[in-house]
């Protein structure tokens, strides 16, 4: 009986999908004795209240002897916000209903152990497994110290991101380049290379449909970038461009903040990432270095567009370099999710098996 | 009120589905003068009774004053079989509904006139459209002298054929590769090149789906080919090996017949597979020869398995050589068909936009 009352939760948590990081989507609502409707909250972003506070603000005196209904564990410490566990308590909540337990060390099964202790019914794992999909970039990120990464490619029927000569504008058409706007705005960082920077001239935001825009990344070995770039511009948003311990003297040309790794690498990146509070960070680089973050386990999901076009090329650029592999049983694998179509270009959305080991 | 009906015989037709080359599809059925459904046939195979022949006899004495439905107009010149007008007029039938004229040029309308001038009246261009889809390949071969050519691959997510080192068996899964066996029943000849001969010695048969099964065709330059390979025992399917004036003096393994080309080419292939009876013609080659015969408009249609794999590498092999474009404008483009999932793999359909001019 509470799957239905569940539902309601997790799509009010997904009114502020991509815009709490470091923070995980919750959604609650609060039912009255009599199992009625009196109140609804969401998680909108860090610092704001969390999601059981909106709902047990609106239920206000209803609340008492009724059901608290929310995604995750209520927390038990003392964060930016008072613990919601004592919260849940005061307001005389007589039963609570629960998705997922919080990972998070400072709570794991730790806010449930005190709604029990002070004689609250606790029933737990009601549609987990949706709560854990629901927040899967957070819920890697807290359990590998990185981002959830997305490497995002558009290509021909043929599997090319480029002519023989270089050009790729455009392969996909408008649509699907309206919907990598809106991929962009679930993203809390888009990283691209300085070869991207160079050849493209990405401007990487979303359009305004995230505010703040997402962080722009570049990552440089070299920091031989062009004098001229949109992303240098950070107006519309904010840059930064990472780099090792190789570039650590040279200069940077003026806008972009300096994000200085112990090493050039995308794993090193996707741990500064993350320690900013990043979930999720979309690749959006050329071949070579998407290789690299891919056999370094800095990408979890792959969003290929398919062009209806045929390119052709044997040096034509295409999305993936040399992953090193010998055997067909080796070759990284995973679910192809339904493909969209998006105009005349279809989306295929691929998320890899986890635990995938390269250096077998 | 005639869609029914037409919907019904295109049914008919499509029951012999890739048997019935150089022949097109066609179904008939016959209604009485009630309306009630007194016959239905449909082609079989060249060399068998047509479709109406089959519906009329069927009906026999019902047919007087009655309808006859058929997908395409009834021929009035003799072939293989007599005049089908005739024996539509001698039926006593009332009224015949037509989906297509017949394009063949014995034919053309001639079939229509004889019957109105005898009386019948005749109601044409009924699912005129869902008609010629269903015999594109037949109506393709009579316009342009050539098979309708649908090129196959499987690759990655990446847009993969091999790995690096040349291995990629198995990219696509066990349903996936039984779809192909279904794809190939579907056709007349299926194309290789020797290097895939040299390869992967595949058998290219429908696995008994199509009886006899499809010509399989070696197209080799130098007739430089393994002394062993299962195409060369010609119990199982048919084999012909294809070559230019240059290799005219070489001799060949036993088992294949030899099939002298005025030149080493797709384009000369098609042609002689035409007319050899050939609609529909599968290439299931590697990319240098794709792309020519893709240059030489030799492919109409591509069936393309994406694998839920990421293969990589710079100099892994792709579906598709150089296609000499210079210019994003330039490319091919077409029409992706919804994709179909296979066990865990993604068929996706793509059909070419008529006259691509490659020599723009």
């Amino acid at each position: 009986m509470w799957e239905k009352w569940m539902r309601r939760a997790l799509e009010l948590a997904a009114l502020a999908e991509g815009r709490t990081s470091p923070n995980p989507l919750v959604g609650a609502l609060v039912l009255d004795q009599t199992g009625r409707l009196v109140g609804e909250g969401f998680h909108s972003r860090a610092g704001e209240p969390h999601a059981e506070v909106g709902a047990l603000a609106q239920a206000g005196e209803a609340a008492r002897g009724g059901t608290l209904v929310v995604t995750l564990e209520p927390c038990c410490h003392h964060g930016r916000t008072p613990p919601c566990s004592e919260a849940v308590i005061r307001a005389g909540i007589a039963r609570v209903v629960v998705a997922l337990k919080d990972p998070d060390p400072r709570v794991a099964g730790g806010g449930i152990a005190q709604l029990r202790q002070a004689g609250v019914e606790v029933i737990a794992d009601v549609l987990r497994e949706a709560a854990e999909e629901q927040n899967h970039a957070f819920l890697h990120r807290l359990k590998t110290g990185r981002p959830w990464g997305v490497l995002k490619w558009a290509m021909s029927l043929d599997g090319r991101t480029a002519l023989p000569n270089g050009l790729s504008q455009w392969i996909s058409g408008p649509p699907a380049r309206a919907w990598v706007h809106r991929l962009r705005a679930g993203c809390d960082a888009v990283v691209v290379g300085g070869g991207t920077v160079r050849a493209d001239d990405p401007l990487l935001t979303s359009r305004g449909q995230r505010l703040p825009e997402p962080l722009r990344v570049v990552l440089s070995r070299s920091l031989d970038l062009p004098e001229k770039a949109r992303l240098w511009d950070v107006d519309p948003a904010p840059t930064v461009v990472a780099h090792g311990p190789e570039a650590a003297g040279r200069s940077l040309v003026c806008g972009p903040e300096r994000l200085p790794l112990e090493e050039c690498e995308p794993k090193a990146l996707m741990q500064a990432l993350a320690n900013r509070g990043c979930n999720r960070v979309l690749w959006e680089c050329g071949p070579k270095l998407a290789a690299i973050a891919l056999r370094q386990g800095c990408i979890q999901e792959v969003a290929a567009v398919v062009a209806p076009k045929l390119m052709g090329g044997m040096a034509a650029r295409t999305p993936l370099g040399d992953l090193g592999l010998q055997r067909m049983e080796d070759v990284p694998t995973g679910m192809l999710q339904h493909p969209i179509g998006i105009g005349d270009d279809w989306l295929m959305r691929f998320r890899l098996r986890a635990c995938i080991d390269f250096n077998r």
